[in-house]
């Protein structure tokens, strides 16, 4: 069992079927799979959220639905609701990365919630008031109105990084050694000459060039050997071409 | 002039137009404004698009477009590509948050580029071929295919969120001194031997839960002031209980 499984999505009153599948999906792709709707609406598209839910059906179809808040988050221990505005009683935010490591500790061994309001009003003051903390999404001055599943996505996407279990794919070909590095440098310096590339007195400094542009990130076994045989060749053909012209 | 401004979103042959839109508010949110499309479709609905993009109308109609990725990157230095899958060539992915350091680093005096492939089919590799980064978005292990609005929205806002111009509401109101806390606490004593809340032998215990109660978080002192006033008026109230019982 994962803490994200202890993670409660609860929309309220939500207005678009298209913006619920979208949250499904959302959830989804960050591992968190329980929703929960605060009463829905009559006039919700739903063949939208089904459409817009992708692979996510499932999920869409297992939400629970609740009349109320409090009856949606009542087994929940934390409960954060996510509010682009900030005054009465709204003084101290988290930051969703803030809030992720809040929640997850909790989420360890008890339910917890995350709350989004309404798409055009957002949550009201005593819906907040249920909340034992704030979540504030970083966005422009200008245009602090998120997208109800851009704002899920943000959060889910917080929880699902901080619960550790991603790791982008890293380079598996093993790192050349000095050896290796150096035989191929040294195949690069006989391409230089023979190829007659570059005047003998600029050599050691196009060199270090060279060694620079290399070595800048990490060089691999594999990279290490191409770049070696490309200049063997080049060094194959000035042979052919020097023994043609002296025949 | 911020390093935001020399963000350019990238959409290569994007399908649906509510997508579009939505990449619009996402950016917006975040204060992007770049937004860059590779060889538009015929197909694509842009009533649709308008309608999602909410109050980014001015950044969808601004947008430019480009027959080739080629052409819409030309002007960038660090280009990434997103990607769900890895392999051939995607051996080393970043995070979004790794990427954003060095993205921002290069944006700080350069047009750099977040490039985003087809809703179905994401980016070739011929595609990749032109990027220097290639970005992989957590995702669940089951099911990595991110939205296109929402993949915009992760890269975005760790864009924003690294630039650092955005802080969560704090507490603006003073943090409580111990000279209040104490007077506030012994307002509370005396709260709870007058209202004979609990025996003389258990009333320094009980202390000892109330001060962990009240100091677990940040105690400010209009906090302290209110649960004074709280504490004096049942004080009062015994008082008078007091006094009437005796007369």
């Amino acid at each position: 069992m994962s803490m994200l499984d202890n993670v409660r999505i609860v929309l309220v009153e939500p207005i678009f079927g298209g913006n619920i599948g979208s949250v499904c999906r959302a959830m989804n792709n960050n591992d968190i799979t329980d929703l929960a709707i605060v009463n829905p609406r009559p006039t919700t598209d739903w063949d939208d959220a089904r459409k817009l839910s992708c692979n996510a059906k499932a999920q869409l179809e297992a939400r629970k639905e609740y009349p109320t808040l409090a009856e949606a988050i009542a087994g929940c221990t934390v409960v954060a609701g996510t509010s682009a505005r900030t005054g009465f009683y709204r003084d101290t935010a988290h930051s969703p990365r803030e809030f992720a490591q809040i929640g997850l500790e909790s989420a360890k061994n008890h339910k917890i919630a995350l709350v989004f309001g309404r798409e055009d009003k957002g949550l009201q003051n005593e819906e907040l008031a249920l909340c034992t903390h704030i979540i504030q999404i970083p966005s422009s001055e200008l245009y602090t109105s998120l997208n109800l599943s851009h704002a899920v996505m943000v959060c889910c996407y917080e929880m699902f990084t901080a619960a550790g279990a991603f790791h982008p794919a890293e380079e598996k070909a093993e790192e050349a050694d000095s050896e290796l590095r150096e035989r191929m440098f040294a195949t690069w310096r006989e391409m230089m000459i023979k190829t007659e590339f570059t005047h003998e007195q600029k050599l050691e400094h196009m060199m270090m060039g060279l060694r620079r542009i290399f070595t800048r990130g990490k060089l691999t076994v594999p990279d290490a050997k191409i770049l070696m045989g490309l200049a063997k060749q080049s060094i194959w053909v000035s042979d052919q071409w020097k023994k043609d012209t002296n025949e």
